[in-house]
């Protein structure tokens, strides 16, 4: 990446960050509304102690840190970087104040800007991976506010409604053929021009054997027939592990749905609306989706399916979250797209790929130490920043877990 | 209690409310630090939902609510007053705002002057009600804050500290002789003159067994003494309840205490500072003041032999809580005093006295349905508004608490 | 005591353990249904441990342990007598066999014949201090067995049943006055005659205040009403942690209750029966107890006020446990009996009495280190050995319990 | 399979689980130590219960069931089936009592042996299907048994210690080259003349990168350098849910390991003994293996590697278990074998292979829903029944399991 690619990408990169902020209060910045949820207030501070320290510190000769007790405050998960408030603190640093963390971000950007015309092609590549880390967190300051504000029994709206339901019944699935055999997947190594994850990759061949995909996601409509057909009350349907999820949670229908006297609503980023049929199903779990697949007589697609059968398609062309002045992260899309609007399950635990190494040091803790326990996802959603999206992107959460845009496609066995 | 007396004592009760938020932005305010915790602006907004319900709503005609969805987030424990939400989300209120909180209070405030002068008797017994159960609010307000301040890894202070540490050593105790046989305590009647909440009556007689009181509280230096003899490391000082807790809590000191390099030192709402020697020992469970008090040869006193004790002295030179201005709550004195620094444990659980019948309707619902698994504490702290004190009065909380302003006073048998 | 009088009492009280024993397997013998249960199997070796230990290797020379390891294994909560077993893990002892245990009692019965005639005047004190333990772990072992069978679908009975339902209607409650005023209560102390454990004195002037007690317990009839009424609904009706208790476990009916095509029936450790209307309702919490009294305009009685009347009484007259070959443990009077059937919760937190003060070393810890969070009952069960039961004594439970015989008599204010 | 053949592979079979339990007394047999654990006695009636319900109710016309409460207690996850005892409440079955389980098995032996020879060739499937499942248990009940021994502090010996110690150092491990591309696996059908659950198929291709597989498991003696080189204390060698684990729960050595003055020893069916540093590592979670093959620079094998090259060896001649008269489930070998001593870990979640679908019934629930959340493990251990193991069989497991005979064998990549 050129100096000055680097310095725009990187402008553009944090300017979104702060318009997704500027509706949040102090206080909505605060709240931490489950262990697995941040703050934003702590993910605005997060993205800056990245570029703080993996690049001004470590790249930049004579860098003062910012503040000497905020790393303790901010760093998320690297054991490497040294002891660190528990997660399940993060609720409850009222200070420093969102407009602290606001200066510390200026202040970083100022260090950054003057210093962006220095750095190594490897520091660059740094700040390169730094700004993909703040689109990560982009999406997850939303999903983590959305599930905040679901708990609140105001139920607030932190952007307007924009845009009218999607029209019409959703198209019959058609399925279509995948490759067969020997295939190449996964991201080419780092300086391809591309950037990715180091779980991306290595590109590496993978066997496909005889599949269909469907051409769309799995709609609204399609999952209220899953329910009224007593689809979460058949145990036959479920994994194991799935149903006793179901069992102790008490699930009976996707997350921040409810039931009224006008039929099922889902709280949103704008408030509280009516299901839209037409859209593809959103915030269900690995589990819930793995059961659908059962009732619909199909599976989940393995990632390898996907990936070959995505990297046909452009990944801008997907309903993914733009800004400013445009930000409305919805799901709305029941057309045949690969990108964009919920996250697909697939049915392959993230697991390392053939040849895969974690980098060394700090940034080595980046994904290979989370492979264990997690179900891969593709596509990226209504959420994702567009340009942070890619056919061998690998996201990974747990198959519980359901407070991001997540939604699923089916697939099955022979062609 | 005339109008005017009535007018005047509401005013400066809730003006005390706002000092006391002062220095607090929207984010401390909305932070809720554990269940047993609220968060300031709950109380704040619960404040102003007692007398916007049991007053506005209930004694003045063509009332109309401040926001007809309030109540259900700002009701409490009232089972009477309908559902309301989990005493464990209160945390999740990131909105109303503070500034929405406090222009609420303004309202109430507005309406209650307009309203006081055509008030009832029975109504303006609900403003004095009003008024003593917001300065029950003033001090867990203070004593959450304290709680929420403590888990930041910055410690931050609300006030300067204000004072220089007690001089000198404690004086050795003396032993005070207590009377003994029949005698009266408990509070007389409301309408007698002054206010008592109803768990305080009915003025009864009481059996005394000969025993006498401590002449002062239990100091920290004492306290050091019964950690430097191995008090939390040998259980046949404790009871089983509080063996058990010790061992699982991992507790070796009283709470917000920490070890390091220049000896023990608390955290306070004044940042954390060196433990003072002469000052009362703060923040201990009932099972530490027991423990302590075994290790001494010595018990808690009963709460009527506090209570007896305690009538001789003027409940208004305790160091109690004043302000605006002088807002320093700090446990500083060792001597002879019955009132303020910090509550004593007593060795009474908290029933009810005999006769006590608890009123009808939400109000009734104030302090009888408490009375199981938790004991009496007495006199005050801190933290405890000037002028809310009385000898009659009776605390409760749970043996394992520690989170509000608890010490002891020794008390044994014989004369 | 005499050695003569020692000697028949220890045996006759060993017998009956073993009469107890009887119908139950190994199998039988060596499950543990919860924490607060124990293994038969465990209180069997448990009982003899306590010979063992505070007799025979205290007082008699040169006496060697039966096997070193087994003291780790059935100490109970003796902190002076050094670790021990985890209270929870009891259940793992599926070995020593019940047969190594029986064994275990015979030697130890062995030895006690010999030494017993040279067994000084304390040291005889301590057996019967083992008798009276002894004949609480009977109860315990019955109590216990019932649990655990309680939770074997196959709902077996430990004994046949005998004898038929109580006949007819409860006649309607009599409301007897109590006397008033200062009056002698607590068990006199040891060396006068008549056992008492440590917490049964000091005999003490106790302060009654104007009252009336009904004349014989809460019928199950009457429970019937209660649950009729709503009384497990009404919030109103129950102390706050008894309507939390209530929330969380689901309650609506005593322990063992099961509701039927045929009615309510409970389980008995003669397998399950139908509910008799006019027997004592037996298995229910403080709790429960609280919210029936408060339903009847009612309260518990304070022990005092049980143990005055009940001083009227003779023991030796109730429903108390016989045997052998007499062992049917079944509440079924509901005549003005104080003693028997079921133990009667009293509204009185268990509290050292005045000038209370625990003995020393091991048998020190046998109950003041209990004395917190718990509440005490009256007056012995069905499951209570005849011979064990006084005015003076005090049985405590936390207040959620209810696998023992328990219900309750009502008390009212005024005379 | 001939109908000569079946019943001979029948009361095979069914001999060695009887010796298995002789040893055992009814309270053996009873106790639960986990969730995760059954009692013996249960073991025992469930493996009859699936002969009665799949082949004696379901095939042989006017068969009686042998009792009809039972099935309620023996069941054990088939939801088709029916409701069922909760799995934690096992322990709970003092009756009925071993020998009546025995009499149980007796009678289906003997409804058994009429039924057999006009048995349907599906029929006959299921007779293979539960001596399979028959063996299964068999392994789970030495290691049920193993973990409820565990627990008692008497740590009692199963079956006498037999053999010696591994002689010498083990050798160093020789790295075998694996094949790579296209290469067949799995199970072929059942009729094929094999017998294999139906998770081991369908056969199918699998594609397999460079890599090599060491020639042998990794022992007790790698073990301890791994820890003497501070393995358990170096958060980047482990999966981010596999350090939360061992914090959580304090891991510091394999299972049943115990520090003393002499050394590590291990507690085994034998009782407890010196570590045999020659021997296999055994009782290690997955995120222990997986720590320990990034710590020697290494990985764990894919299913598809470990049973390419298993597939070049017996199964018959590992160290597996046999009996009568030469019970003795201990690992021993360090020998390039590729099955018994311990199962080993794969790095492979345990999901379906392409083309997979389960069974209708009940039968089908024997394995597909339990493809969330476990890994594979291959190979079989000292535990498995002799017979039952094969190249193609997967065992699952979840990562935090450590009570099977579990260790592990290393992989790397490239050729």
């Amino acid at each position: 990446m050129l100096m000055r690619d680097a310095r725009m990408r990187y402008a553009s990169v944090r300017k979104l960050t702060e318009d997704l902020a500027k509706p949040l209060s102090d206080a909505d910045a605060t709240i931490q509304s489950m262990p697995d949820a941040s703050p934003a207030k702590w993910h605005l501070a997060h993205m800056s102690w990245f570029f703080e320290t993996f690049i001004l510190r470590d790249h930049v000769p004579g860098y003062q840190p910012y503040r000497a007790d905020w790393p303790f405050l901010f760093n998320s998960y690297y054991e490497t970087e040294g002891p660190r408030l528990g997660r399940a603190a993060r609720g409850m640093l009222s200070r420093p104040s969102l407009a602290d963390i606001l200066d510390y971000r200026s202040a970083v950007d100022a260090a950054m800007d003057r210093a962006i015309e220095q750095l190594s092609p490897e520091a660059l590549a740094l700040v390169e991976l730094g700004c993909q880390h703040e689109q990560q967190h982009q999406e997850l300051l939303l999903t983590d506010i959305l599930h905040a504000f679901s708990l609140n029994p105001l139920e607030c709206a932190v952007w307007p409604r924009q845009g009218s339901p999607c029209p019409g019944d959703p198209a019959p699935v058609i399925w279509l053929d995948g490759p067969q055999g020997m295939i190449e997947i996964g991201a080419r190594a780092t300086g391809s021009g591309t950037f990715a994850f180091d779980c991306e990759g290595p590109r590496h061949t993978a066997l496909l054997h005889p599949h269909q995909l469907a051409d769309r996601k799995v709609t609204n409509a399609e999952w209220l027939a899953f329910m009224a057909d007593g689809g979460y009350e058949e145990p036959r349907l479920w994994l194991s592990d799935g149903w006793a999820w179901r069992q102790t949670q008490g699930v009976r229908a996707p997350f921040y749905w409810m039931d009224g006297a006008h039929g099922w609503t889902s709280f949103t980023l704008s408030g509280r609306h009516p299901i839209d049929p037409a859209a593809p199903v959103c915030h269900v779990s690995f589990y819930e989706a793995d059961a659908f697949a059962t009732w619909a007589a199909a599976r989940l697609p393995t990632e390898a399916e996907w990936e070959v059968a995505a990297a046909q398609h452009d990944p801008s062309g997907g309903n993914l979250l733009d800004g400013p002045g445009d930000i409305r992260p919805r799901p709305v899309h029941d057309s045949p797209r690969f990108f964009g609007d919920a996250w697909e399950w697939t049915g392959s635990a993230y697991r390392p790929y053939p040849g895969f190494s974690a980098a060394d040091g700090a940034i080595g803790e980046y994904n290979g130490k989370f492979m264990s326990g997690q179900y891969v996802l593709r596509g990226g959603s209504c959420a994702t920043p567009r340009g942070h999206m890619r056919a061998s992107y690998r996201n990974f959460f747990y198959p519980h877990h359901r407070w991001q845009f997540m939604g699923l496609r089916l697939a099955r066995d022979g062609a």
